[in-house]
């Protein structure tokens, strides 16, 4: 049978097009009780027991036997000795992409990421002191499907901000071993060392981590939030993982910050014709390669032009090894959409809030500020998304799932926190004194009162 | 018997001071799998029955027989009416406080957050959007505990970052109901109208709110979430509340943003002996009157000094109003810590990472730098805390329980969000691409690489 990707037609003039397209975008996280319950067993042993549940973990899981938590930590040699090992072409690669993401940040960190003060007409002191986490910890996901980008968007801002210590753990299940997060036992012969990336090594080495540890699924988490005697209590934890590591996260909130968790990837093009239609097919199948419930979504008022789209994806498709999922992501998940004008394409980007836009037109600075809800806007054609994910110099960890409606990229500010500054003068608390002391006899807390009226004169 | 506040005196120098520290310092939240259950069901009723489910736990909760919806609206002319009601005093003191918050977070708007970007050498535009959210929710606890400083630290930001509709949610208790949240049934002769508090619904005027409802608990935060046929989803929910709002708040984000979940308030003193010791007495007072659970800290390396402050906590004790939670909270919670030495009070009052931050020295510039964690850092003897939560400008909705590690007051940022902007010029796609290709190939996203490559000359 000759494989097929179909994504859904429809045109916003269609009846039925507001219950069709709702359906086509809904997707909602699983909530697994039995995943939730067992992640709250393991975290609660690893503050208990600390390292030796940490072990005891990567044995069953991974299949790792180690004895003690140091045959589990990676050097900075092992970081080297992988960089080394690559093809030169992926050592310039690695090292392009990380000066161009570390340049971005300084920049963001520069624009929007630095202490502020003023003083006012009483001589009175006020604004906010930046200041960089002390410790961060960063999940990597392990085995074949470890993305070294996703290291390094992780990493180098967490470098730019200043976060003195950086804890990577990564998963290197034995092979043959199930997945790390507690899907069950391995056998008994497993080998005493799993399966690790070079790539993601070399990555640690080109963007700075400065203690690694190979373990992976909520017992990682735990070890992070909790500290263990020999794994480091972090302030925060980032990077993606699987439904233990959501989970994990989740649970461990307030004890440690955390990014958000992410939902399946979606791209969304608003095309007006102009851009050559295989690249925006194979746009749309970058997206759809991540994974089946990864979605991809062209908004087009040019029917002539969708249809070219869907025979370069039929064109396109046999070629490409990932051909399975992407087949399966764009029949599920993919939408083909015909709107009235560009004008209608961007009020439906907003209802969406996509993670990427690509704004592939000949003029998408006369769409860009109708654009108002995205994790991060393409602009023309020679933008695609894959550039962005490795090198541009944003960062790749962006807000899924509509959530760019009230969130943003991972950035430097994820990696610093702020305190207010506050220097009442004399002369200030005179004036400051009397309405504080008003509002606190309003609100019945008249110690607050009592100590803004020490500070009058009498 | 004679009430006293007698908090717990410690010395860095004795042997068990470690161990004595930590324990007066921990403090965990509940979690009340009872709460968590019915928190669920009122979520889930409010998602499917909208309007009516409101009104059911609103006549159960608070008592308010509404028929409908529109009974539990507050409009403009009931804020303007009730600030009109209020003496000129209380007027005036509440537009003070309003307009020193909205200049102060102004100026933190220009600082920190507005969108920038760049060009780099071959002609890349990078950069960011920064955008306020469409439609926010601020949760505003109901009854006489009610803090109309409360809403002005909410909205401000939210009307500053140019967020379009802030949406109120207060509940309004029939007398003699129990408090909202779903802690039982009230009689059946409740009246239709609650206890409205005037200096709430009076800041709701001052900082401009633009819709408001007198509702409350769990099914005010899932109507705000979802949306109802009456109340409009929003984007992010803001604000205090009990233990079912925490816990519906937690349960609804992902959907929407939440702020951070408060723990107890605390103030931690740094004195170096040069403040009135009855200052430092009352702003001792000041936090310990919000609650038994309060926590209250003094460092200072001179003992004659905390003889004095305990002998003024002794002296002033009998006049406050709410000695009797002062003093429990002093006993319970409370310390006053003799430290070697200024630095060494800084160290541990970086390990501690408090809310409210007093350093209370004559020379405070010499130890602000040392100061990395606090929610905020209040300096000199002038700069009493409350002056900082009414009206001094800066936000008093900041992060408790050593959150400041890494978390930062609310703010502006909170009410926006940003987009990466990227446009890669047609001589930037010629090196980008290259590098994204070798990446994406190493990761084996062969659609990501042929999207890139599909951008260079041929």
């Amino acid at each position: 049978m000759t494989l097929t990707a179909l994504p859904l037609r429809l045109s916003t003039t269609q009846a039925d097009f507001e219950q069709r397209f709702a359906e086509r975008l809904h997707w909602s996280a699983d909530q697994d009780a039995a995943i939730e319950q067992r992640v709250a067993d393991i975290l609660a042993d690893v503050q208990q027991r600390g390292d030796a549940a940490v072990l005891d973990y990567t044995a069953r899981f991974d299949g790792l036997q180690a004895q003690a938590m140091a045959d589990l930590e990676l050097t900075q040699a092992d970081f080297k000795q992988a960089f080394d090992s690559l093809p030169v072409e992926q050592q310039r690669a690695l090292q392009a992409a990380a000066d161009r993401v570390r340049r971005y940040h300084e920049a963001q960190k520069k624009a929007n990421g630095e202490s502020w003060s003023y003083r006012d007409e009483d001589g009175t002191l006020l604004g906010q002191k930046v200041t960089p986490l002390d410790r961060v910890g960063i999940y990597v996901p392990g085995g074949k499907a470890a993305y070294p980008s996703s290291l390094i968007m992780n990493a180098v801002p967490a470098h730019v901000a200043g976060v003195a210590e950086i804890i990577m753990v990564v998963p290197t299940p034995a092979k043959g071993s199930v997945a790390t997060g507690g899907s069950g036992e391995t056998g008994s012969a497993a080998p005493q060392r799993g399966e690790r990336n070079p790539l993601v090594l070399a990555a640690a080495h080109v963007a700075g981590v400065t203690r690694a540890f190979t373990i992976g699924g909520a017992q990682a988490v735990a070890a992070l939030a909790y500290g263990t005697a020999t794994i480091p209590k972090v302030d925060k934890i980032t990077g993606p993982g699987n439904a233990y590591v959501a989970s994990a996260k989740k649970r461990v909130f307030g004890q440690v910050g955390i990014d958000m968790i992410a939902g399946p990837s979606e791209i969304l093009v608003l095309a007006d014709g102009s851009t050559p239609p295989d690249w925006v097919a194979m746009d749309l199948f970058s997206q759809a390669e991540h994974d089946e419930l990864a979605q991809s979504i062209l908004l087009c008022p040019d029917a002539a032009y969708i249809d070219a789209v869907q025979r370069e994806i039929d064109r396109l498709l046999p070629e490409m090894p990932r051909r399975d999922i992407i087949a399966k992501s764009l029949n599920g998940r993919g939408a083909l959409i015909l709107t009235r004008d560009m004008d209608e394409a961007c009020a439906i980007s907003n209802r969406i809030a996509p993670e990427h836009l690509e704004v592939s037109s000949r003029d998408p600075h006369r769409w860009e500020p109708l654009l108002r809800h995205a994790g991060a806007i393409f602009l023309g054609a020679y933008t695609s998304e894959s550039l962005g994910d490795y090198c541009a110099g944003p960062n790749h960890v962006l807000p899924t799932s509509g959530t760019a409606r009230f969130s943003s990229p991972l950035g430097v500010y994820d990696f610093q926190k702020r305190s207010s500054l506050i220097e009442v003068s004399e002369a200030g608390a005179q004036v400051l004194g009397q309405t504080a002391a008003v509002l606190a006899y309003g609100e019945g807390l008249q110690g607050h009162a009592r100590a803004a009226e020490m500070r009058l004169k009498r």
